[in-house]
Order: structure tokens, then sequence, then C-alpha cells
């Protein structure tokens, strides 16, 4: 063995990795959260991991989260590298995206994008530094209609299904019935106190009290409303008589609650408490202007947004004179993924994709054993050929640890039959390689 | 339109990104490079795209083009960050995670793993700042069968072989074969001999002896010697024949030999000029050891590799007290793509997935379109309900700008026949949902 320093590596908190089962699993998931999205007709785009910090700073939000990149060995005094950043989420890349190839892109535009994102957080339960979103948008010049928004929800609603996740709710609001009641109750800065609601399900009711009262100075009267208007809850259109009935007027608030009544109208044929309007969702970022979305665990909503999103106006606007208007919603992959991992409430994954394991008695017989590994790879079959003469014994116990369902062995004699052992069974049987099923 | 400043954005140098149609073809490529890896049962793993930079630089030979992560509002003082770079290649990280997990991994272990890599250095043509690699290597405790040498290239040819590129080649040598020869001859450092001849495509002959006299310190009979045996070029036992005719003797270069001879041999079958030995290939890096591969397109060699391997001793036994020697060899997906790319040798992409819109006349009839849409969906074909009611000449022109084959039209009253256009050929006919295909 070598004398040289060993360097044990060690895992970087935040960056999660995966044992090859986990990472079929995870590669089964990806599949299908593609192909449900392509059911819809939404394109695959991919940005690069990297965008300029103008761009990744245009909104100004989340500086402080934000990897920047530098060239180890850089030379005093260049910077052209100084200047980019990984990007930390997918939504800011596409707004980018859209306004760099807007002559090109037939609109409305829909894009998928499953990528690994990047945030410079102090890691723990739910939140690392590395991780990959699923993020379905729609961008459309002028405007993006309303059918989307009922659209995406459903979208995930499907995808989600598919992936035998603990129960979740995808809660919806809009943010101008928000916004809309706010105003007509004489509320000056109605951004504050949609962040301030916001922490509701983190701070409580009596925290967002304290900070509406104090720091955004709102009297008892309107505290109260704010506070009323987001307990209310419900899949139909319970939820708007409730909110018509605090008796607040506004034109934004009409067109708010219309358009939260269309979404809940056109989903009302999803499975019951699959999507629930919740007056108290806000979030967080400024730049939603309509619908917005957050999903949540049924038994552990403190674990944090599992999808997340919304209807924003001009995000691509920063980069283009131009109306840009769109509507998205984010499936938090690493998230769940690594919740159920975790839990070990995944499904087992297999160890390599191995079908069949083609057994080699002995190296003379390499060519015949190759011979036969070609024709069942040519049949469809993940095939292997044992990679050195070997007792049986022993090739035998590799299939079984890598989890191969099935041995094939080649005929010891010319004019002898091929045979194949089925190691779940344990049964062995003639079989020839231009034929067989498993 | 909003007054505020427009931040114009424009392509980062080094960062490649594509529109729809030509992604679309990109990942019709990655699904079939992953299938062709899956049917020799490797398996897949990912990792982090960073590692700490003890990992990145302990082979100490690419450091000036890492990029390393820095929080853009990292305190003073705070290097919890400082020491992580995003990974130059898969093999290093490859090295480290099998160290890493040692105990849980089934060996020999075979990976894929297909995923991006960045390096610092000054983008020209075929040298990205971000590019992807497909990578398979095995890695076993104490020996590799000389098995796995010449399975990699023929994977490699039956995975590029389906890409329908320009003619290309995969020139493999044997370290073994070089470094026997040298020592054979009385030279010192075959190392140094090693990375002067790897450079003979760039500067010529003249340039290696040049080199190899003025600063390894050669005789002219062994700078002879050296371009002699680099210029032995061949698919068969030729090639062995002909390096045995130069009369050096040595036992490191009768291993090789013999390695050389049964990798060719083991590839004979695969069509004349897929495979040939090329005593030239050498290789930069230090840490071969034994089989060296290099792709390059025959029209354009100075375009640099498209592929490239070769087998390494000691890369995870930086990390642990275990010898864990392996073979890989990686496929330069983004190098080769963008050359077709910008060559326009791409086949047509797709705009969208979308198989079928289904068109809306008018708003009132959104139900029964998005029923025929989901009745679709559920028969497997990617469908579109348009947004929103529309006149058809509208529809029909959206669906052909997207590249949508078929836009169906559901009846115009209860009990008429849905109908279905194909727009190809501009046929319109009535059609079930239930039934229908393509």
């Amino acid at each position: 063995m070598s004398e040289q320093r060993v360097l044990r590596p060690t895992p970087i908190s935040g960056f999660p990795e995966w044992s090859p089962q986990v990472r079929s699993v995870e590669q089964r998931w990806l599949d299908h959260i593609r192909a449900g999205f392509e059911r819809y007709g939404f394109a695959s785009i991919e940005t690069p991991a990297v965008e300029s910090l103008d761009v990744l700073l245009a909104k100004g939000e989340t500086s402080q989260e934000v990897y920047t990149l530098h060239r180890l060995q850089e030379e005093a005094g260049d910077s052209s590298d100084a200047r980019l950043g990984l990007h930390f989420d997918l939504t800011v890349p596409f707004a980018r995206y859209v306004a760099q190839h807007f002559n090109e892109l037939v609109f409305p535009f829909k894009r998928y994008q499953i990528q690994r994102v990047w945030r410079g957080e102090r890691p723990q339960e739910g939140r690392f530094r590395e991780f990959t979103q699923c993020d379905i948008d729609v961008i459309n010049a002028d405007q993006v209609p309303l059918h989307f928004d009922a659209e995406l929800p459903r979208i995930v609603h499907e995808v989600l299904a598919g992936l035998d996740l603990p129960a979740w709710t995808l809660n919806i609001n809009n943010r101008k019935v928000l916004q809309g009641c706010y105003e007509g109750i004489g509320i000056e800065d109605p951004l504050a106190v949609i962040r301030a609601v916001d922490k509701l399900h983190k701070i409580g009711a009596a925290g967002v009290r304290e900070i509406l009262t104090t720091q955004v100075g709102l009297s008892e009267e309107q505290v109260g409303l704010c506070l009323e208007l987001a307990g209310i809850r419900g899949e139909d259109a319970s939820v708007i008589d409730a909110v018509t009935k605090l008796g607040v007027r506004s034109e934004l608030l009409s067109e708010g609650l219309e358009e939260l009544g269309y979404v809940l109208d056109s989903l009302a044929d999803l499975p019951k408490g699959s999507v629930v309007a919740d007056l108290s969702i806000a979030r967080g970022l400024d730049y939603y202007t309509g619908t917005v979305y957050e999903a949540t665990f049924d038994d552990d909503p403190a674990y944090g947004s599992i999808c997340a999103g919304g209807r924003y106006e001009d995000l691509a606007g920063q980069f283009i004179r131009r109306s840009l208007p769109g509507v998205g919603i984010s499936i938090g992959l690493t998230r769940i993924f690594a919740k159920l991992a975790a839990e070990e409430r995944l499904p087992e994954g297999r160890i390599c994709p191995t079908d069949v394991l083609v057994a080699l008695p002995s190296a003379e017989r390499r060519d015949e054993a190759l011979r036969v590994g070609a024709q069942l790879r040519e049949r469809g079959f993940n095939t292997e050929v044992y990679h050195q003469g070997a007792k049986i014994g022993k090739q035998l116990q590799y299939a079984s640890r890598k989890g191969i369902p099935f041995v094939w062995f080649p005929p010891f004699e010319e004019g002898k039959p091929h045979e194949v052992k089925d190691l779940t069974t344990g049964e062995q049987t003639e079989a020839d390689p231009a034929v067989w099923s498993r």
C-alpha cells in the first residue's frame, strides 16, 4: 500500500449525495416528472449554472445567498470572472432566457427546467446548499391567460400523485385578494403586511399581530381584519363568500376573488383536499402579483414548502422593453426526496440496472460468453458478462449482491442447451438466447 | 411599459445555452447515452457540483482551472465556504465517492456519471467553461481485470455509433509500452518524455525533438527511437510486431504489449478503422498507468479529443488505505454537440413535445376541450389545450409555428363527430378520442 498521506473525505454539509440504489429511485422520479411535464406540451430548456451577478441581483432580494465564482489562480486585477454567480433558483434564469431569446421563441412559451440550484445558506433540515428544482412556467407577451393558473396545479398534482408521497396539500391564494383587501381598509403599504402575514405559520397570530401593530403601524381594527382574512380556508366558493362577508370593497379585491374562484372551479374535479384556498398563503417574494401556490406535507407543514410559485408581471421586463408576464410553479425535488430518504420511506432502488449476468466459467470461454451477452443486449436486456473466469459460486454471489435477477450459463459443450437461473425463485431452466424472455 | 432601467442580457462566453429545438436533440442524445451505459450494467451516480479544494487539488495538476466558491456577503473571518470548488472533471469526484462509500458498494463497482463540469479556462473553439461529460468507470479492490479495458471502448463505440457523428477514430495506446520502451533505452524520466510526446500533434516532430533534446536531455539516438515509436499505428498484431522490431527489451514493455494486444484482439470485430492503436497517444495526465484512450474527429483532429480516458492505479488511494485501481473513459458531450450545432449538422429538433393541440373555438367550450385533452393524455399523447377562445386560424398558426403535428376539433354540437387535422398532410378527418392513433 501507498505510504502517502491519506485524505479521508467527509460529506460536505448541505450537498446531498446518494448511493446507487437511492440514485436509481431519484432517476425514476426525474423521468416521471419530465414525462408529466411533456404530457402537457412543456418543452425542456436548461440554462448555465452561472449568471452574471447583475442578472441574479436584479431583484436584489437574495443577495446574501448567492455563491460567486472566482478562479483559484486569479491574477491580480483580472476580474473577468468576478461578476459571475451560481443561480439560486430557475425563475430568474428563465426570465433572462426569454428576454434574451425573445425573437426566436413561440409564445405563449411553455417550458420546464429541471436543474440544480445553489444557495449559500446555513444547512438545516430540508434546506440544502445544492438542490434540484423542477420548474414549469408559462411566459407570454402582454398577458398570460388565467387558463394556466389552473393548469399548473393540475400538472403538479398529476405528477406528484404518481410518486407515492405522504399526504400533502397545495394551498392557493391570490395576491390581489390580499392587496385589494388591505388597500380597501386604508393600509398604505400592503407589501409590508404580505411579508408579515407570510410568517403566520412560523411565528403565530400573536407574532404577526405584534409586527403589524408596532412595525407596520396598523390600527387594531386593521390588524383584526388582516388576521381574519388570513384565517379563511376552503376548497370551493364558500371561500369567496367568506371574504365577501368581511365587507371590504375594492376593485382589486373583486378581480382577485374572480381569479381565485376561476382557479378553484377549474380544479374542482381533483380529489378532495388536494387543492385548498388558504388566504394566509402570501409567499415572501415581492414579485408575485396574482395567484400564489405553496404546498406542504400535511403531517409536517413546518418542514417547509415542497412546491411553490405564482404569477408575476415583470420579471423578464427587467431585461427587455416588453411586457412579459408569467406564471410558474416549482417542485422542490431534493427537499421532498431527502425527507423520504432520511425517513426510509422511499421504495427500494436497484443497485445496478443489469437484468442478466452471463457467467464465465473459464477465461477460454470468454468469446462465447461475450456473444451471448451481445445477443441479449440486442434484444433489449441490460446484460453484464462476468469480468473474469471464476468459480460459479463467486459469480452467483456477485449477481446476488448486486440484485441482478438472472444468471445465464452458456453451454459447457457444443450442442448442449443454454441455461438461465432465476435468482428470485432459485429455479434453473434451459433457455435460448434468441427467444428467452423474463 | 415599465420605466425602469433595462439590463440587456448577453451570452456569457464559454457557457453554452441552447434553444428548445436544440435542447430536444441534446436530451435525445443524453437518453441514448444513458441507455447505452445501462445496457452494459453500469449504474448511475451523481456527485455534488462542489468538492473540497483538498480533494480537487490532491493531484495538484489543474489548480489554475478550478472555480472556487464564495458567498457574496461573506462575513469577515468566516471561511466556512472558502475551501470549496466546482469539480473540473468527474474522475476525481468518482474516486472520492468510492473511497468515501467503500463499505456500501459492491465491487467491481461500475458506474456512469453524466454531469456538468466547470473549468476557469479561456474559452476557445471546443473549449468551454461549463460542459457536460458522460463518464463510465470501473473501480475494483486490488486489481481491475483487463476485460474492462476492452469493454469500455466497445460501449463508447456502440453509443456514439447511434448518434450519426462525422467519422471519428478511437486511438488506443498503453502507458506501459511507452514507459517500458523509454526505460529500456535508459531514459530516467519517462513521464517527462510522455508529456513531450503528448504534444506531437500540436507542435510536430521537430517541436518534440527540441523538447526531448534540450529540456529532457536525451541523446539523439534516444530521441530517434522515441519518435520512431510514436510513429507506429495500426489496427492489429502488426503494431505489436513493429514495436518488437525496435529491439528494445524490458519487462514493462512486454507486459504493455500483451495488454495492448489483448485489447486490440477483443475489439477486432468492430468496423474497420473504429479502434486504432496509435503509439503517439500519451494523454497528459500523470495518473494513467496502462491503457489510454483518445478519440478525435477524422476530418478535424486539431479540434481536440472528443473521448478520453485510461487506466489509473491510485486515484482513490489518495483517500483511503486500500489499493483501488480503475479504468474509465469520458465522452465530451458538449464538445461534440457544440461542434455539430455550430456547423448545423444536428438533426432538426422539436420546438415542443406536443403531439396534439386541442382547439378551443370559444371560452364556453373549455370544459369539453379539457376533457378531450385529458383523454388523449391518458392514452399517451402529449397534448395541449389551446389556452383561450380564439379564431381557429390563430390556433392553427400556433400549432404550425410550434411544430405540433395534429390539431383536434371537439364537435360543434352534441352527437357530431370529433375531427382531427394532420398539419403535415393538411388532411382533416373524423376521429374518436378513445381509439384514435396517429
